[in-house]
């Protein structure tokens, strides 16, 4: 109902509120999700509308959540005193205080984490692979594989996956390089499958930097994990971008002496190899006020006597 | 200089780019800032020109940073093409990826970091503190001082820092509230001032867990700090949003037993006051190809036999 057919009741206007649909939040705010196109007009309205609505009901941080889709809104919001929290591909999220008090908005996500998957064999041998893309690219150095951790996933599941993946990249290269060549280089369709299953032992240590992209910080998990479906052969891999290669030859590249995490990786991995490392193994707990499951990473004390392969 | 005024060079008409101010990244992309104010029309047609450019050019990602005041641009850049990647309070970052291979457009930043600071003196007491909000406020639950760490922050900085401003809030309280019968309550001007200040030991553990707040995650470290500016006598505090309890008492609450990341960081407490448990220490270090410093965490064995306190 529009402000024009606010009825008199009692002799007295009384004004219908039109507004715009939103929930809750915990917090004693609201989020409004826009489902449907708005013109601006509208909008703008029903936007002012909503307002007076949740002062008198004392609300306080008003969340906006508006699709790709209705980004013709974008404009008028900031107008009308919004300011951006957050953005994915297909949403903005604009947010406005309403009380005189400090805001207590939560801060953005400030940090990407990453994984580095440390994956040693009973032949003290490390999985390396050689970077297709990225600063490594082309330098012939053979590293630990790495990747980027995303929403909602794991760290252990993490680092899992992209021992699999990165060990799995080579499956693609033989399909699309070599699938018609694939008798001449003699190798053998078992190969096109393979991928390397591994199980997390626990975390050897990490390391923060900063401004890794725009502003935003970066958190690396240097990743123990055991290899469980098979050992590769290393005559096989050379040729590859990833190979089983003597833990002592991956110590001795230059890169290795030079860079400070290379070199405290092998480190740590010597120790580790000696029985005489402990890093932090996970626990799965519940998470304070809820049923929430997390893992909590620490130094299980009776792994240190534990084989790591 | 416009189309318009396109001149004609050896007979052929040479079409001269208007393109928007950008600079080169990092991976064969470019990054466009808008500084002075634009109007649509100019800015859609400016962008056009700019992309047959950075086409002809090979360039991959172009990155789009809209500050507040150019919100005007948001929904013609949108019908370009362009998808948001991330927004912080004060500019939105937009991104349009030109090659048909598939995007290596970064992840956005995934995950809010926070620290939780164990703080034990050489009394086996732990420093603890009521929350003024949040979910544990009324309660009458004592906890550890927690906070988030900042973009750009170092997770062991943001320990200290929490201590100190959790900790310092007692000062506003006595400023606001008993400022003027500070008498009534024999305290003396010292008090006011009264600010924990600590040196960082070790992480002793964290905890990931999902969904914190829309779909980010959540990395939260426990640090093992020790105070050195002084020691706050328990009787002066008790009045207040921070004290120092004992470590038993700490235990005992209801909340260490029905709550595992409570008990588990209580359990790791015994067993670092026993010397029997070895978290992260920090280690400067400098970063892979630049001179960045960042700081890795990891086992450093020697600490095993350090005292806490």
């Amino acid at each position: 109902m529009s402000d024009q057919e606010a009825p008199l009741r009692n002799g007295v206007e009384h004004k219908i509120f039109e507004v715009l649909p939103f929930v809750d939040d915990d917090y004693g705010g609201v989020i409004v999700e826009m489902k449907t196109p708005m013109d601006t007009k509208n909008f703008v309205a029903a936007l002012r509308d909503s307002f007076e609505q949740w002062r008198l009901q004392g609300k306080k941080g008003v969340w906006l959540n508006l699709p790709l889709s209705h980004v013709n809104l974008v404009e008028p919001a900031v107008k009308e005193g919004f300011r951006y929290h957050h953005a994915e591909p297909t949403y903005l999220m604009l947010v406005y205080w309403i009380p005189e008090a400090e805001s207590t908005i939560p801060l953005n996500a400030s940090h990407r984490v990453r994984v580095g998957a440390v994956v040693l064999n009973h032949n003290k041998e490390i999985l390396v692979v050689q970077e297709k893309y990225g600063s490594l690219c082309g330098s012939g150095i053979w590293k630990i594989p790495t990747g980027v951790v995303d929403e909602g996933e794991e760290i252990f599941a993490a680092a899992i996956r992209e021992v699999k993946e990165e060990t799995g990249v080579r499956r693609s290269i033989y399909l699309n390089v070599n699938q018609s060549t694939i008798n001449i280089y003699n190798l053998t369709f078992s190969y096109i499958y393979l991928q390397i299953d591994t199980e997390f032992l626990e975390i050897l240590a990490f390391c923060q930097t900063h401004e890794s992209f725009f502003a935003k910080s970066d958190l690396f998990f240097v990743c123990l994990l055991r290899p469980t479906s098979f050992d590769i052969q290393k005559q096989d891999l050379e040729i590859e971008a990833a190979q089983w290669m003597r833990f002592e030859d991956s110590a001795s590249q230059p890169i290795t002496h030079k860079n400070d995490l290379f070199k405290d990786i092998h480190h740590i991995c010597s120790m580790k190899m000696e029985k005489s490392y402990s890093g932090f193994s996970k626990k799965p707990i519940t998470t304070f006020f809820d049923d929430k499951l997390g893992y909590l990473y620490l130094n299980k004390q009776e792994d240190m006597e534990q084989p790591i392969s």
